[in-house]
């Protein structure tokens, strides 16, 4: 039997290299080239399928190497009532939370004045508020969400979290539901939003919501793209209403050429690279999977077909 | 008795107002129409002197709010033997290692890749090498190094240290002594420098240093403008050997217009706010300076005028 790797090829060498070095044994096989369909025993993809998977009527399991499953659940590519695993790895959870603080202290810190003012050849020596320390508000306290409250707390920060249901994260002000988002929004300086993909997350990103923040709030979503209105968006910052936004996901990606996000003043794009798997890491976990698939055993981090996470 | 504010006259108001929340009965006199002389018993001083101050032979102590006290001990305009204080204070130590942590992560994450990339609206996703940590090396191991370590550290990084004398730090492999440079230099991927100003580190961030920095290093200097030999900086980023330059302090300051520096693709400038003391916090320690400056004894952070520290 063998695995199918029908992930992005361009990291084919360090997922398989990664993979081989716990475990040499393993056979692969490669899209589209794959040989008969029977002996494929298990499938590895990442964010999107590379064509019909539903043929597989072997495999045991299917493992994503990302961490948002909503591409994968869509169009019915995936043969019926295969488990299907989504990655969760030290090193992803690490990335996302660097790239929280990051752009957390480029706000703190006024980086995007600064370097204005060197552009200007101007010596912009007071343009930190010394006193204030802004309160940072994350929407979504799963894995990644709790986690990135984790690394934000050292730098002296208030922090709030919003949920579906309610959680308890040391230091966090909890909210949970829909009724509480609005005394949740009013006290977010900077909004991070880390939810997952659903039919009642999608578009939450939108006017009514930002209508919500205080004015001079900054957006940070590194989550999907589908869960903001662009357009809405664009209205808030064009209104001076929000000060800035850094997103990471689009609706569409790459970012078509000619989107206004690119050349819009208020807006940093980074193009998908906010939570990186290190294929390091992430190997261990689907080679425990292929094992815990042809045993019959429930996967690690197996994905509720039916919540959608 | 009063007390003689002579330092930066835009922050008077913060600073007398945070002190006088503590002791609202303090007395205070301002440069240059301070009265009689003799009626001052403790001067606050910042980075420069406003004057000669050398004619107040009342005053039993000097508090600076500045960490850095080397500009006060040149020229003479102290008067002699009077105790010197700089200041010390949780807020300046949290404010330099939030900017430590800023710019480590402005260069693991790319940020000046990426946003080249959205100037020229490229969808450049795969900028970040995910499995290589830098090496950072920290001269100066004093409260500010040692703090920059401690907030550095979860980052996952390897982190060395270089020293006057051995110094202990968790997580920290030691370097001390000249003779210890080369070998701490050439594991440094990203050199931090935070050494006091003496005769002996004047220049000592110069062409004969850098050569030994592995290539594609880069270098942050937030100690002080003379610690760097600013052409042969010049010289090995325009060589290729130093990768970029993060710089908050300069031999002239503000940094003059004209300089090379202000347009050199290479450099990253900002306006010596590394470090802002938060008169809040500093307050308290001059509160308790002048208590203890008129009851004879040592201050608190007292500098040795011999070692310049």
């Amino acid at each position: 039997m063998a695995i199918l790797y029908a992930a992005d090829p361009s990291e084919a060498d360090q997922w398989l290299g990664s993979i081989r070095e716990i475990d040499p044994a393993l056979i692969f096989r490669h899209w589209p080239d794959y040989g008969p369909a029977e002996e494929i025993d298990f499938i590895i993809v990442s964010g999107h399928l590379p064509g019909d998977l539903s043929a597989f009527t072997h495999v045991r399991g299917i493992q994503s190497t990302w961490a948002g499953v909503n591409h994968l659940m869509q169009g019915g590519g995936l043969p019926a009532g295969v488990p299907l695993a989504r990655m969760v790895d030290d090193g992803l959870t690490v990335s996302m939370s660097e790239y929280m603080v990051f752009h957390v202290l480029d706000r703190l810190r006024q980086g995007k004045a600064l370097r204005q003012a060197q552009r200007e050849h101007v010596w912009a020596d007071h343009p930190v508020p010394v006193e204030q320390r802004p309160t940072i508000g994350i929407m979504g306290l799963g894995t990644l969400g709790q986690d990135a409250a984790r690394q934000l707390l050292p730098l002296g920060l208030t922090l709030r979290g919003w949920s579906r249901t309610a959680k308890q994260v040391d230091g966090v002000e909890s909210f949970a539901g829909l009724d509480a988002l609005p005394a949740f929004l009013g006290g977010c300086d900077i909004l991070i939003c880390l939810l997952p993909l659903t039919p009642e997350t999608t578009g939450i990103l939108n006017r009514r919501l930002f209508d919500l923040l205080p004015k001079h709030a900054c957006l940070i979503n590194a989550a999907r793209g589908a869960h903001l209105v662009e357009e809405d968006l664009l209205a808030v910052l064009d209104s001076g209403h929000l000060d800035h936004a850094v997103l990471d996901v689009f609706r569409t990606e790459p970012l078509p050429a000619g989107h206004p996000f690119w050349a819009h003043p208020k807006i940093t794009i980074t193009p998908h690279i906010a939570a990186i798997t290190r294929p390091g890491t992430g190997a261990a976990l689907i080679v425990e999977n292929y094992r815990r698939a042809t045993a019959g055993e429930r996967l690690q981090n197996q994905v509720d077909r039916a919540q959608g996470y």
